[in-house]
């Protein structure tokens, strides 16, 4: 017999007491978007009941708020390069109490044993993390992870109890076009996240019709009222990078939070600690005119309904508890956190066995893998374009000297690289990068998207070799070198991904890197971001993988040499 | 691979041609409540995309309404006294297109067997039936079905496709106390209808708390508010007797249709043939003032999100074609009903296996079974409350002869028994009642909720028997008697609730018995009714199984004899 539910039938027939009763505050009801004057009445973590309740302990929430803990309805932990326990304490206070992850970096670089490794760190975390099996690795056929998640890979996956469907199909020209390779996946759930940036018309209602009922690339209203109007999810999403909050606001207010949710997507350290999660969508909406009482519910009822999360997002019986009070309804900033009827206690550090550390194999390697011979003529040029991760494809003459290009510092011409570093096999790629200024020196890391190979920027081969090194000696992370100098690093050993410092110590030495990079003449915003989107080969329009040159608008490898 | 779906996305994206192509039709996006100028496309059944499609063929629809086919939320076939076959060409004009069944009456009188069979029976309609596992067989210790379900049964009966739950939990008191009992049975299901008349407070939160997570119970707005905030779906009811609708309007009003939807519950066949399905509660809903959009929403996503019914409910890609072309937004009554994209083809006869057929066993008996010894004194009498299922608990002193207690026309006492009818036990519980103003004769009725035993009222001990041997011969139905002599009948042999016979047979048949009911004096508006609740030991005050007098307040048996 199930002695917990009887237990809570008690306390809410109000036969036993509860074990903690929240009283006086005004609960939001996220079904009817009321606030009701009720006490919470909550035991072995579950709301029993909304009603006059007496407990072993009170909390008094008199004129403030008490509404559902904040769910992200779609991230990537390995965003916020922090462990999972720590990124537990860095949104909780937060009041986020449930992300729903797509384990798509840590899946390139670890394959399915990387997806259980971070589903067993985040098994007893005060933090509810569920994950959609990633359903993209790698991302084209010009990317190498460490090895592509077949269809039994996922079919696998979606056995464990937290994996609750696939992760966004990211592949979309791929299902629009009926590619067997995709139906197969979708064949495999039920529950699907869509990544359709752009589509519409005929091809939304085929990425419809093929069962996928989200997206969170919407960047216009009209973007978002076709995907509402096909009976996909609008996922609004508000990262670092893609912020689309503000412009998609006006659909919330025209159609109400039914069927629109909040998600980060991916989200900095720096930006979660300067301005919050998704508590800070919450504050956003309210503050462009949205009710409370929907801003809210698209943070808790709409996630837990599109993830069918059934005992989450709401203060009613048969939820789990958790809550918070909040003390108004502009900054949704809560004084009190509860995770299943508790404020979290001590989180433990997340266990990094050795084979999640040692992640990055290259071969032996030096100066010369960075070489091109050149005789002269036109090459390729990936253009930044600052603030974005599309790039321009260029053309311009490198400079060259005893049959070989070099970077110029005086046109703003680098060397770019790609190493493969998974399986130590030697490939590199090798191209040329206009936008980041650097005067001298290098930059690297290994966070290089999707497949999160080493990605390095330089304007001599030394500085790019003793670069790449250090990541290699360090299991990963971000770089500044000068020559044979370290200029500022941020390790993140585990998996080249992550960090596992605290909080603080990540902001001091992402700091310290983005100082070092403008000393070398870097003036990007955000010269990392730019970094690590060089490598995907999915955006277009010139791309850098292992394989070489990504035309990404013709999706095929082009040579170094410009034709013209 | 999956060969329609890559047919679907190819007629999506416009690179084949539709089977059928809906064109010039405004429809509906129940997403977003709003009417779409657009074709339809539908292939394979499905509805492959939405904007500007060429098909094989095409139903012009300028000027009309494109709505989701509509689903009945909660419903019990029986009631419809038809089989299923019957029961589908009858609703499906009115545009049902789905029900969720509670095959709660054929559970009774044939244990999973009977549920097995009526899942074969609707495996190939035009309609689709889904069934939830009745969770209350028998409805209390007082009544006697052909046998219990336990646990057991229904852990295999929800491992069936189309069993989605458990259906209503009609023992609301073992719920809200935390019977071992009842909390096995919710331990089988993430879904469960509820079933929570006049429960309020308290109450209400513990059985919210159990997980359940619907209602269609509820008679005032208030009733229905408290449900809402406490997070249960709000199943509004109009059924031929509990009528719901007008009474719970003001809260669609007030909340809109997200956590609410329609069924019909209990609806007679003359009620459906007279007045419509689920189309009447739209059609009254939108007269009282609610939005054609909100009213029907309620009729299609709703119940489909409610159920988890995935690809029902929506005219949107990836959604089957259950479709409705309504000739306006008064009548809904359709001039088009596709069902999977198709008008529906003439449907088969239901085959009824002998098993199915020859439920009512009764051994050997006559006038003498029926007989009531009485050396005078008050005796308890069940007391009429004409249009309602709940009775009255009198006290009277019956007249007596010969140590033998009789009817008595003048006073309007007539004899009652209840004769158990599924294992020939030859156990009888007999009684009076007062009400049906019968002057001679009697009448007897196999569908007799729950347990469908014999229920027979009358006037002699000679006409009772019969009537009870005329419905033992003929498989079950209904029956009115004068001496020897059937006056009238209506034959329900399929389990001694289902006629086999068409609708037109049926509706005269029943309008037979109920002539000649009044020929014997009563002047109830819906005798049979009555007579079909009088052994339901659940529903107050007083009530008669075959195991004797229940007082329902109590929760116990009573003897005749009363005390005073």
């Amino acid at each position: 017999m199930d002695a917990p539910l009887a237990k809570r039938l008690a306390v809410a027939r109000g036969d036993e007491p509860a074990d903690l009763v929240i009283r006086g505050g005004k609960v939001l009801s996220v079904f009817t978007r009321e606030w009701l004057e009720a006490d919470v009445a909550i035991v072995d973590g579950w709301i029993a009941g909304l009603g006059e309740y007496e407990g072993r302990e009170t909390l008094d929430a008199a004129g403030r708020w008490v509404v559902p803990g904040f769910i992200d309805a779609h991230m990537h932990l390995e965003s916020s390069k922090l462990l999972v326990d720590e990124f537990a304490r860095l949104v909780l206070p937060f009041g986020t109490t449930a992300v729903v992850a797509d384990p798509h970096e840590i899946a390139n670089v670890l394959g399915t044993d990387g997806v259980h490794w971070l589903l067993d760190a985040t098994a007893n975390l005060p933090l509810d993390v569920y994950f959609m099996a990633s359903s993209c690795v790698p991302a084209s056929q010009f990317e190498s992870p460490r090895r592509e998640l077949t269809p039994g890979d996922l079919d696998a996956l979606l056995r464990r109890r937290r994996v609750i469907g696939l992760a966004e199909m990211m592949n979309f020209p791929g299902v629009i076009n009926g590619a067997p390779s995709e139906l197969a996946k979708l064949a495999l759930a039920e529950h699907v996240d869509g990544h359709a940036p752009a589509v519409l018309g005929r091809s939304l209602q085929a990425y419809a019709a093929a069962g996928i009922r989200s997206d969170h690339e919407a960047y216009t209203p009209d973007e978002g009222r076709e995907r509402l109007r096909a009976g996909m999810w609008l996922l609004i999403r508000e990262g670092s990078a893609a912020r689309n909050l503000q412009a998609l606001l006006p659909l919330l207010a025209e159609y109400g939070p039914g069927r629109i949710a909040f998600c980060t997507d991916d989200r900095e350290p720096e930006h979660i600690a300067a301005d919050g999660h998704i508590n800070s969508m919450v504050r956003d909406a309210v503050a462009y005119g949205i009710p409370p009482e929907a801003a809210l519910a698209c943070a808790t009822l709409s996630p837990a309904l599109w993830h069918g999360l059934a005992h989450l997002g709401a203060v009613a019986p048969g939820y789990h508890a958790d809550l918070l009070v909040l003390p108004d309804l502009e900054s949704f900033v809560p004084d009190v956190v509860l995770k299943r009827g508790s404020p979290a206690a001590e989180i433990p550090e997340a266990d990094v066995p050795d084979w999640v550390r040692h992640t990055v194999r290259i071969g032996a390697f030096g100066p010369e893998m960075f070489r091109i011979p050149w005789e002269g003529g036109p090459a390729r040029v990936i253009g930044i374009v600052p603030g974005q991760i599309v790039t321009d494809s260029l053309v311009d003459e490198p400079l060259h000297r005893a049959g070989e290009a070099l970077a110029d510092p005086e046109r703003g011409l680098a060397k770019i690289a790609v190493v493969e570093r998974h399986l130590g096999t030697g490939r590199v790629g090798l191209g040329f990068v206009r936008g980041f200024d650097l005067q001298r020196g290098a930059i690297a890391s290994t966070v290089a998207h999707d497949a999160h190979n080493v990605v390095v920027v330089g304007m001599n081969d030394a500085s790019m070799a003793a670069a790449v090194r250090r990541l290699a000696n360090r299991g990963g992370g971000i770089v500044v070198v000068d020559g044979a100098e370290v200029l500022a690093e941020l390790p993140l050993p585990v998996a080249g991904l992550l960090s596992d410092a605290p909080l603080d110590e990540v902001l001091t030495a992402s700091h310290a890197v983005l100082a070092a990079v403008r000393e070398l003449g870097c003036t990007l915003d955000s010269p990392f971001q730019h970094l690590a989107f060089l490598a995907l080969s999915v955006i277009p329009s010139l791309k850098l993988t292992d394989h070489g040159l990504v035309d990404v608008d013709k999706f095929e490898l082009v040579p170094l040499e410009a034709s013209s």
